[in-house]
Order: structure tokens, then sequence, then C-alpha cells
């Protein structure tokens, strides 16, 4: 049942589903991408405030967006996002974590230039034991429901 | 030269070197962060509103920061970062694509709990012949030059 922009009512929430984080990843993609001390050597970053490898902001980012694809996005009328309004990296996330996703439709609107779409104003966070490590709000564009 | 919290004025711009968007590690990261029709299917792709094979949002925000860890975080005493106040993806990137990062110092202050650090606000961008494909604002944690 593909999911359309009239499907997404604000104050709906969307449990995306859980990950563990895989440290070789982890440390795989910060070599090529973000390669800072703290993220890709184990022995510097027990020097650094953190006191060990934590995962790049932008790997984490990524871990989220993947859940949000397979839990929602696989069967959407998605056309892509326009950017974030906000991310905030809220606590260091590190190999073996169990991290959960969530989705809140904070706000949609249908498109003033095209009947055939519409935006949603969306929350995505992603958990560990019930805390959020992540929280972005940012817009989704979708096709509407054909008549 | 270590980069510490004083060296960011507010004004300075940097540039940041340029890259070749690789159309095979384009497509492998979003088959394996953000498997969307239009990131990772060029056939499907052909019949969206992007005409083809566009880069994942995630991808184009790592590229930016590999540029920003090359060319100044390398050398910085860099302690990661809070978040993203905005980041727009204002045109579709595409394989073969040459990108140019620059960075802007918007605003800096001293942290008020830590004598050691400080917080820069950030503005990076990517531009293609000149024009800004993505553009983000973001804070930066730096620690204090020793005396």
């Amino acid at each position: 049942m593909t999911l359309y922009f009239e499907d997404l009512r604000p104050g709906t929430v969307y449990q995306l589903g859980s990950v563990t984080v895989d440290g070789a990843e982890m440390v795989a993609f910060a070599r090529r991408f973000d390669p800072q001390p703290f993220h890709v050597d184990a022995e510097a970053a027990r020097h650094t405030p953190f006191g060990g490898l934590i995962a790049s902001g932008w790997y984490t980012g990524s871990v989220f967006m993947r859940l949000y694809v397979d839990a929602l996005l696989v069967d959407a009328a998605s056309e892509g996002s326009p950017g974030l309004t906000e991310l905030r990296w809220l606590s260091p996330v590190r190999a073996g974590d169990v991290l959960h996703g969530r989705l809140t439709v904070l706000d949609s609107r249908p498109s003033r230039s095209s009947p055939k779409r519409g935006t949603a104003l969306l929350r995505g966070e992603l958990l560990r034991d019930g805390e959020p490590v992540m929280r972005t709000t940012f817009r989704g564009l979708f096709g509407r429901r054909p008549d």
C-alpha cells in the first residue's frame, strides 16, 4: 500500500525498527568521509573528551536514513527532500549500540506550484535505551494520491 | 600549524578544494544507506522528476565533510559538533560533477562552561560551476590555544 502525501497526517508516529551499530563499518565510513582521530583511531580517541571511538555524525544520519527507507520510503511516493531544518547529535554513538528509529509527522501542506505533490515536515529520531542520540527535523516531498 | 578556536574569526572564508563525484561510489553508498529508486536504479530514475540518478543527500554531506577534514580539521583542535542548524540540498548532484568546498566562519564564542574550548558557527557549501548545490550551517567545537 503506497504511502502518499495524504497519508502523512500531523501527529502520526512511525516506528522504524532497530539496528546494531557495526564497529567495522562505522570506522570504515569515517576513514573515507570523516577521518578525525576520535572516529578512526581507537588509541588516539581514548585521549579525547569522548574517551573512545565514536561514530561520524554523517554515519549516524545515514543509519537513520536506511531505517526510514526500509520502514516507509520503500513503498512511498517519495520525491526527495529539499533539506533539514535541524540536526542534533545529542549523545556519542559507539560500536554495538542498538539504535531505534522513530519518525513523527509534524506538519504537511500541499504544494502551491503543483497539484501533484505536497511537503511534509518530519521529525526523525534515533533512540538508544529510549533516549534520543540524534534528532533531525526535515522536509520530505511526496506525490499526492492519484484520483 | 594547528587551528584553534581563536583562529576562527567571523568573516574568514576557507577554500576546501575540489572533488569529482565517483558514480560507482555514489550508487554503492545509496544501496547501503538510501536505496530509493532515484539513487540506485538508473532506469527507474529516468522516470522520476530528476530524470536520472542523483546522489543521496547523505552522500553529498559526507563528501563535503571529507573536504572539510582534509583542508582544515586534519590539523585543528576539533572536538566535534553538536549539530547542524540548516542543511539545504539546492540542486541534484550527479556522477561526474566537480564539487568545490567552501567554509565561512559566521560567528564564534567562548564556552561558558569551559575555559578550554569555544564554539564556532560555520557555513559549509559545495559549489558546482560557482553555484551552490548544498549549503549547511553548523556548530563546531574547538579547543582554545594553550597559553
